[in-house]
């Protein structure tokens, strides 16, 4: 590929990531340093700082604090801190901030505060020698290699993956669900690859879509919703399962695509009635997922099974294809969608 | 109006509001005394379950918890409860269950589970003999009456006084900036009907919506959106200011619509760069609150002046009227959009 082909660092990043999970499974040790460290000092509650995809990593995380620590967690809204000026107490507490550049003043800003305040503070990073790493007590290296697309698609999975290695360090695991995630990640690229292309051809027109998932999978369909609304410019929203049965189902119609995210496990299990109203109302459903095969759908993109917690991690693999694939067919250049920059300054 | 008339419920409860606010007002001894028992107990953390509307009432009261109690405060993900049985240590932990049912039965689930883990509950509902009641520990009435229109509205904003109530209740406030609400609430009414008027006129036709705010005025963007998608089928997302110049800004173009809350104060200052950049996409932009005029807009919507704390609480009020003469312009029936039931049973 040329320097000038639409879509070529995207193409190419999302491409590296088998070797990226593998290279982070092999460098886990570095992530377990931190990981006993924050065991040590036994943290009551879990507090997250991100922006965009940033966010959807750390809603994953909140997940594995409260299923696999059984912690409270919560994500904060850094403009208590940045606009109202917060002082909160934050003895016993864990604070987390997740950005692939560690360069956002806000999450500096929080960092810092919250460091003031009493909390342990971890840095989760693509960028090691950042403004956030040094502003926290610990500091995580996502080591995902530069990113030049706009568009996050090896920072998001390899911070997913770190992630997972740092909470389930803390609980006292190995990280025995990563060990395969290298090469489950290119056995689905690969397996995904003809279903992605049909996809790209049936939703080329579309104008309304929706994603969906539930437990672990919601971060994958909030990033999905991202990914397709910042590379193709489409109107697409994210709701948990739940979420969408309560009010949004009315926006559901034949005009409506459902990207539904159904892997394997307890969240994929509780999609089925969910999917099952859908498809009833005529949207036509794309299920992406290891159970992809379990509910009504139009269409299907497989992923390799694995555990539920680690599913997320290759569940976002082929969305980011469909994304790039979605964008290249409607004539844009998901390298750099109009009006994006790759830090974002706001306070 | 007679039985017959679409929107007659949904327009009847939205006049109901200011009558409402001044009951609950008037009524504030019994949440004062909640909240006395709150405040002995001294939570250090606070969470949320809620879904829906609820949840961004909720949302709203992780800001006041924030910014007024100074403690960290985190959104539930139910699921964590309901799928995959977490048992989190809950120890010095305040769980305020939102729903104004009191009916749904993942939140009762998450309740009764949190009190079991030691945590201090308390149920907030329009629906005092609920089984969530049932379930916590302490409860909050929001006393809006029965509401018949599917779409919430009065049970929201007096959800948000409600909470308000409450939480200036456990740092000590006797509620100052709630006691105008009742005569406020009613002069918005009146004072943005020409603008909505104009407004429905304006987004007759529009497809692309999208919402936004900051600081406290998200919870007011969140609602929005949900709102106009279960009333008029839009596909209406929310962003926060911050997060929308992260990525969804590249969905901006000039048959946007934006719906942009800014309210006098913090929140809505720092939403003059997001729309500066906005507006220089071509995209349409209505400001709703009392800051309205200080940012570029194509159309206006005026809200009475009150506390930035208090804002979300008469914000919504226009944004409601908005929603129903969308709906109605629009051919549809917001007392029963296609779809929808009053409780959502999902675990």
């Amino acid at each position: 590929m040329t320097e000038q082909q639409p879509g070529h660092h995207m193409a190419a990043e999302i491409a590296q990531q088998p070797a990226i999970f593998s290279g982070l499974v092999e460098r886990r040790s570095g992530i377990a340093r931190v990981a006993e460290v924050v065991r040590e000092r036994k943290p009551r509650f879990v507090l997250f700082a991100a922006r965009g995809s940033s966010d959807h990593a750390a809603l994953y995380a909140k997940y594995l604090t409260e299923v696999l620590l059984e912690l409270p967690a919560g994500l904060v809204s850094p403009s208590t801190t940045t606009l109202y000026g917060g002082k909160p107490d934050l003895r016993d507490v864990l604070v987390v901030s997740v950005s692939q550049s560690g360069g956002s003043p806000d999450l500096l800003e929080v960092t810092q505060a919250a460091r003031k305040q009493g909390a342990l503070t971890v840095a989760v990073t693509n960028t090691s020698d950042s403004p956030l790493n040094a502003a926290a007590e610990l500091s995580v290296d996502v080591g995902a290699g530069v990113e030049h697309a706009v568009a996050a698609t090896k920072t998001y999975s390899a911070t997913l993956l770190a992630l997972y290695l740092l909470f389930d360090g803390i609980r006292g695991g190995n990280g025995e669900h990563a060990a395969r995630l290298g090469e489950l990640a290119q056995s689905t690229l690969d397996g995904a690859e003809e279903a992605v292309v049909e996809a790209v051809r049936r939703y080329r027109f579309v104008d309304r879509v929706l994603t969906t998932g539930r437990g672990f999978s919601l971060p994958t369909a909030l990033e999905a919703a991202l990914k397709l609304a910042e590379t193709s410019y489409l109107a697409a929203r994210a709701y948990s399962g739940a979420d969408l049965l309560h009010g949004p189902v009315a926006a559901v119609d034949g005009e409506t695509a459902v990207l539904a995210v159904t892997s394997a496990g307890k969240g994929g299990d509780a999609l089925h009635e969910v999917l099952d109203v859908v498809h009833g109302r005529g949207a036509d459903v794309l299920a992406v997922g290891s159970a992809a095969d379990k509910v009504s759908a139009a269409l299907r993109i497989p992923v390799a099974e694995t555990a539920e917690e680690v599913a997320p991690i290759l569940e976002i693999l082929p969305v980011q294809r469909l994304a790039l694939g979605l964008a290249l067919a409607r004539g844009g250049d998901p390298d750099s969608p109009r009006g994006l920059k790759k830090v974002t300054r706001t306070r």
